[in-house]
């Protein structure tokens, strides 16, 4: 299992406009392998900044990285730049592999 | 849905060793009330420290917060100290409301 996150630095006051980006976007997630769950997550807000990130779960690490190279990434992505007067800097990838993984039993 | 993650910075060689302190623990929140699932995550590797991070879904943050209050809590934590060697600076917490959210259908 693979987690992948994008964080975002939204500016005050841009919050509720950068959810409505992510609610009106339509990912396309659904039909790729490999791909199980999503979530925009809302962090901790700071002084200039609130955090955000796009939270994916996927079936392995080379699942995501085959997304990334396919016709339905560059698809969701399309439109990415027209946001950016809602971040602070550039969102900052972190992708994490699954060591240790327990659920409610 | 809440999402806690803990963030370690390891220094470089002494990942395998941070892997069997969590393997090894038993953080008791199998029988907490709100708790849904824990995994144990590898990040990317830098320099100085390779990112891990401790990743829980909770029901909500109340439940999170509670837990943090509760005797299991205290217990998980009694040994946390032991382990210092192992890091670079202090973990850094970060908590996450999910605002939008979607598995494969």
């Amino acid at each position: 299992m693979y987690i992948a996150m994008n964080r975002f630095k939204i500016t005050p006051g841009s919050e509720a406009a950068f959810e409505k980006v992510w609610a009106d976007r339509d990912t396309h997630l659904d039909r790729v392998a490999g791909f199980k769950e999503f979530q925009l997550v809302r962090g901790p807000k700071h002084d200039d900044h609130t955090l955000y990130a796009s939270h994916t779960v996927w079936e392995s690490e080379d699942a995501f990285v085959d997304w990334t190279k396919s016709e339905a990434f560059r698809e969701a992505h399309r439109n990415a730049g027209d946001n950016k007067a809602l971040y602070l800097g550039h969102p900052e990838f972190e992708g994490f592999t699954v060591v240790l993984d327990s659920a409610k039993g």
